[in-house]
């Protein structure tokens, strides 16, 4: 059972490491659930105050932060903790760009139970089914509304004063609005803008709750139901498709393209925000990875490379299309030309 | 709700990352299940080998190598795939250090509850009880003892070649045997040292096992019960207590040293080989990271710092202490002197 010389000199922290991972994501739902990264933006840096603050044992709390430095979420100064500029604009519930309520979403059980089979999923290739996640208002969509808003305003923001700057009138028309963020921060960037919010019903209370939020409710209308079966309307210039194209196979997609087409003004344009890898399927990572949770999610969807969002857009009957970079909001666009 | 200057600077990814972090232990798991790193070994690169051999569609195979490939655990060429040093040799399961048997361990559903009440885990300072792992027979310990070996029998062989070397009869006492590997590294490393291992009598068919299976079955004997209960005999030269210490509080550690003081030779050691983070408890990142682990599964257990270990042998009567490295094996041994 000795092993090779070879062998000696290689270390198994990569597989053990590995294995330990998801205690990262552990840690972290924790802290933010204990509200931890608000207790210190309070003030509270010793390790006393900080337990005091958040209610718990002082040992639990410094084990947590400590574990919460290794990752970089907080620094440690001697006892003492600190927030990074990333925890404190993220992380403490008092910031504007406050985006601890993407755990719900991200972490909650029934997201961790889709990879659980992780070998029949590999096997099947992809989910058994979309347990109902693409039927009328199921309730996962009205979570991922409330949950993840504040991590997608950042690229509604940088997308918007991109292509909705002026004060020229402008149709948009956003498809999957879920927050509504993509297309109300059109109507915020442009006093003439229109935007048309399309989702299911029940999600839709969240985009015009959003929309009154931001005093946009006037130009802000929308259509209830599945952007396969609406009539989406017609003259519009911009049409929003965010997140949306991963969770259905190419066909499935190119049909939803061609009705898009029809409904755009000549001139008009697609922007799809998503995650959406290198050709290589392996760079960026988080685009990479983010193929993995869609084979657990959806029977056919996938992270798609732009290659392949050109072509979906193309056999769609789209001009021309193009990739541009978001960050520092973790996704990219395609901009698709009528 | 519109973002500071600031904050638009800075990129929430370490946010999302962290979040989705789980997504790399369930990749790794479902790819150790699934035999794909043999599957590669065995010649197998192409996707639809790779596929045909694991019995699973294409898509999914690809997902998951690719996934594995942006972790670090294949390399991709084109659309094939290799394993690399690590995975060869740790992930191969023709290989003698095949190491994929700690999934087993590290990711069942009894290891990942420890965690699931984080919260309730940071609150109280620790597990609510030790779930029974330290009574008698635990099973738990029967799956430790044959998932971990082949990653302790890397620091087994380190140290026993420091310390067993050579042909002097010597009497070596292994405290929480487990598996036996550094017990029986001893017994391999010196054809007259006599090995004495110490664990439940469930676990000790494990060692047993072991012990014939390395050809020194009759210099291992064995002590089945408590280390804190039974009598551990006396003149022995070395005493072995691996990954033991990190279990209990400080004072519980401190009573067991004092019988193992009693058990040695004089100019007899202890080698307590374990996770051990710097004084700061942020480095190394896997020892520090370590101590969430004990606060999850123990009441009172901790990843224990050099200083702190070593005022535990100081209070057990030992005269000095020092810490030694292991690597390429990822833990750091601690050797104490009567």
């Amino acid at each position: 059972m000795s092993s090779s010389p070879q062998t000696q000199a290689l270390s198994p922290a990569i597989v053990f490491d590995t294995l330990q991972a998801y205690q990262r994501t552990v840690a972290l739902r924790g802290a933010i659930d204990l509200d931890l990264f608000t207790a210190i933006a309070e003030g509270n840096q010793s390790l006393g105050a900080i337990a005091a603050r958040i209610q718990a044992s002082e040992k639990g709390t410094r084990v947590l932060c400590d574990f919460l430095a290794v990752m970089g979420l907080l620094t440690k100064q001697g006892s003492g903790y600190a927030l990074t500029p990333e925890s404190a604009a993220f992380l403490n519930r008092h910031s504007p760009a406050y985006m601890g309520t993407m755990a719900r979403f991200l972490v909650n059980p029934q997201t961790a139970a889709m990879l659980e089979d992780i070998t029949g999923v590999v096997r099947r290739g992809g989910a058994e089914s979309d347990q109902g996640a693409l039927e009328a208002d199921h309730p996962i969509w009205v979570e991922f509304a409330r949950s993840m808003a504040p991590m997608m305003r950042m690229g509604a923001e940088l997308i918007a004063k991109m292509f909705g700057a002026g004060s020229r009138p402008m149709k948009v028309l956003d498809i999957s609005a879920s927050h509504g963020a993509f297309g109300i921060a059109f109507a915020t960037q442009n006093p003439q803008a229109k935007v048309v919010g399309l989702d299911w019903a029940n999600v839709l209370e969240v985009a015009k709750e959003n929309a009154r939020a931001a005093g946009v409710a006037d130009r802000y209308s929308t259509i209830a139901g599945s952007a396969f079966e609406m009539d989406l309307g017609s003259g519009y210039d911009i049409v929003l498709i965010p997140n949306f194209l991963h969770h259905f196979d190419a066909a499935t997609n190119e049909s939803l393209l061609r009705k898009v087409h029809a409904a755009l003004s000549p001139g008009g344009i697609v922007l799809a925000p998503d995650f959406i890898p290198h050709e290589d399927r392996i760079t960026p990572a988080r685009d990479a990875m983010f193929s993995l949770q869609m084979l657990g999610a959806t029977p056919h969807g996938d992270a798609y490379t732009f290659l392949e969002l050109e072509a979906m857009f193309r056999n769609a009957g789209f001009a021309r299309s193009e990739l541009r970079d978001l960050s520092p909001h973790p996704q990219r666009l395609v901009v698709s030309y009528k």
